[in-house]
């Protein structure tokens, strides 16, 4: 396997010069005075993998903003690495909050500073980089390759889980790589191995026709807050396990590998509860709090209301409640399943004399990708290559639907390899990315790719 | 006994006459621009009651409109009364929806239609009235009286307190005589013996010092809805009874005689259910929809809210919760006990992990006149000569804390001797008063306190 350490330093003011060009595009997806310059962005792109041999080089129009697609598939015989990434940044607001401009880079302190540089155009940068580098000295690309860069990730990605389905053959691989997560710190690298999913419902409650009088009516008549709360209590018992019948059926159980995987994570619970302002942590018993926040499915109440809200008091029996849930999921569990699974529950246990209306709302994929799969385990060995540490194997609780959409249409593992760290504030002013990380992760990146052809 | 059918049939004209010059002034003592007009009804008050040779007329100064008190106390060796009333009324919005003018009333249908014709100037001139005719015809007064005609009652009577706490021994008498709440219906006269009490409380649950965000936290830590859930779930069983321990200590059984009462009114369970649009009624097991509503001690949550309530959903985990509290409350318990009581409970069920702010509010005492006492009985008799019917006997599940205050800091015997009617629209566009109450109330008043004599 080849090192590309003097590679790399030999190049590394061209390119940090070329990744500064490519920030300067204020590429603000969100905000429609923008447009031209994520068009523009997305062409810095198309010009940049085009300059290193990519073929089928596309600006593929999605409706919304353009998404780039180049390949290189030459290599017989060889795994296809799938990588995405986006282009397009957060807005900048507030502006005065920056100490220097977002849309011009400087380097204080060895860190890159502008919008865009951790998350994700320095990381898609690297990716580019890394297979220039490997088709340069290798003469050849050791494995094939399709890059799939986006200008709508900051924006939810609407375009492209419909685009997915008509284009299946186009973006098929035999794994995903993407650097837009983070490590856990630094000098600690981390690889993403499962992201939860999400499913959410509305549920609506009625008693009588309209609010009624607590002195001419109260103790005669449902109240439709008395039956929310005893609705929604039958949702957790007091350890904060789920109760609704099956929610757990299509969880496996987490293997001694994960377990420890998840045990040797950094992390106090001490700290965690005391920065939390809280007297005490809850969750589910028997795991652990990063395992029940990465591993484990949960049915939260995000929102309740109902009867009067102002000030002092008012004698009402309400006749309408209202609450908002959201699960996360893990594998196996099926969003539209759960749906069902919760409202089931829900009409099951209305409490007399009122109506529940139950509606679906979001809906996102879990993922994960075996902690012991090949492309995970190469992932491990380029990170220590790159870093001269073992990384962390996490699974993230929060959920990037659009990864799921991918591992769900393409049938694929993915690793999420990232660069970034926590503290980069992305999506906020000051936004920046550690050099070092540039420079190990393109060493990591030519080691895990060299891996996956071997 | 005098029966006064005859004089006041000869009256009847010039009486109403009269009642329509009290009718006339817009006494409205919510609004400000009618103050003028208030104190000018007290001063008519203060006409009336001079005319028919009431002693010590006084206008006593509240602080806010004036109360006009009366007395006439040469019946030795008989009982006092305190007759109770108010001469203000209720603002007249909508006026598009009166049929006539507000302050000019009018009969149709045997009927006066005014402001202030039911609630409850109408009332008041018939209990002036009453006095006056036993006091023409029998020479002599066969009772002491008391008149307390406020212009407060329908701002929440905020002197009153404090001037019966001063004036405890000017207004002592021995029972005390309110013509202010309906009959059952059309020929249903009805006694209303007791009336709840009422408290109130403010519940505010925090968990973590910030909102949480549902992926990188949700399963780990306390949410502030969870827990509020959890906490006023234990507020009630399933069929709608006080788990608050102590809460129904103070609560004496309904007698045989108080149930009967309750078993004679009027009311069909399925009729009310249906107007209501609720699949069931329910309540307290082992009493009936009317002795739920008017014997029985309730605690209802009037509001309840935390975290998201927008469109769609935000998967937060809320860092707060509230809800508002308040309890109706049956002799003899005490406000300030069961206030205590209730947030003893919620502190001892507090969840894990959260903290569980309580804020006292609203006070007010219940108060039942035993069903069996004289004053009561008498009541009984005199609408039997009034109406030719036997009235039935309420207990209100509304408060008027005023009338406890009354009942509590004199220690006298109360009976609400309404003579409106619940569909005569006080509050409302087109208040009326049945002249056919009128008559026959003045009727039941004479007798009544004939009896009282005796």
């Amino acid at each position: 396997m080849i090192d590309f350490t003097s590679y790399f330093k030999e190049k590394k003011q061209a390119h940090l010069e070329e990744l500064f060009s490519f920030l300067r595009f204020p590429s603000i997806s969100a905000l429609s005075e923008h447009r031209n310059d994520v068009r523009a962005a997305a062409e810095f792109v198309v010009r940049a993998l085009e300059a290193i041999g990519m073929e089928n080089v596309t600006l593929l129009e999605t409706g919304g903003h353009p998404l780039v697609y180049a390949d290189h598939l030459h290599a017989k015989d060889k795994p296809t690495v799938l990588i995405y990434g986006h282009y397009d940044v957060q807005p900048v607001d507030p502006l005065a909050l920056w100490d220097s401009e977002p849309f011009e880079p400087v380097i204080r302190d060895n860190k890159i500073y502008a919008r865009g540089s951790s998350d994700d155009k320095g990381q898609v940068f690297m990716q580019i980089k890394a297979i220039e580098a490997l088709k340069s000295e290798l003469g050849e690309l050791p494995i094939n390759v399709k890059f799939c860069i986006e200008g709508e990730e900051e924006v939810g990605s609407a375009h492209l889980p419909a685009l997915l389905e008509k284009e299946k053959d186009r973006f098929s691989a035999d794994v995903m790589v993407i650097s837009d997560t983070t490590m856990f710190g630094p000098m600690q690298p981390a690889i993403c191995y499962g992201i939860r999913g999400l499913c959410g419902l509305s549920i609506d409650l009625e008693a009588a026709n309209t609010d009624l009088h607590s002195g001419l009516f109260g103790g005669a008549v449902p109240n439709a807050l008395h039956a929310l709360v005893e609705l929604l209590s039958t949702l957790h018992d007091q350890e904060g396990s789920v109760l609704v019948k099956g929610f757990y059926d299509d969880v496996p159980d987490l293997t001694p590998e994960e377990r420890e995987a998840f045990r040797v994570l950094p992390h106090d619970d001490e700290t965690y509860r005391q920065s939390l302002g809280l007297s005490a942590l809850v969750g589910e018993p028997g795991y652990s709090t990063l395992e029940r926040v990465g591993a484990r499915p949960t049915l939260e109440i995000n929102g309740m209301y109902g009867g009067f809200q102002g000030e002092g008091s008012k004698t009402v029996i309400p006749a309408k409640a209202h609450a908002k849930i959201t699960c996360r999921l893990v594998n196996y569990q099926n969003p539209e399943k759960i749906l069902q699974l919760v409202k089931d529950h829900l009409l099951a246990h209305t409490p007399k004399g009122v109506k529940v209306h139950v509606k679906f709302m979001d809906r996102g994929e879990p993922f994960v990708t075996p902690i012991d799969a090949p492309e995970i385990k190469n992932a491990a060995t380029a990170y220590e290559l790159g870093y001269g540490v073992k990384p962390y194997f996490m699974r993230m609780g929060g959920s990037i639907p659009i990864v799921a959409d991918f591992a769900k249409v393409l049938q694929l593992p993915v690793v999420l390899m990232g660069f970034s760290l926590p503290d980069e504030n992305f999506h906020a002013p000051n936004e920046h990315f550690s050099i070092d990380n540039f420079d190990r992760g393109l060493l990591t990146l030519t080691a895990y790719y060299q891996l996956l052809g071997n």
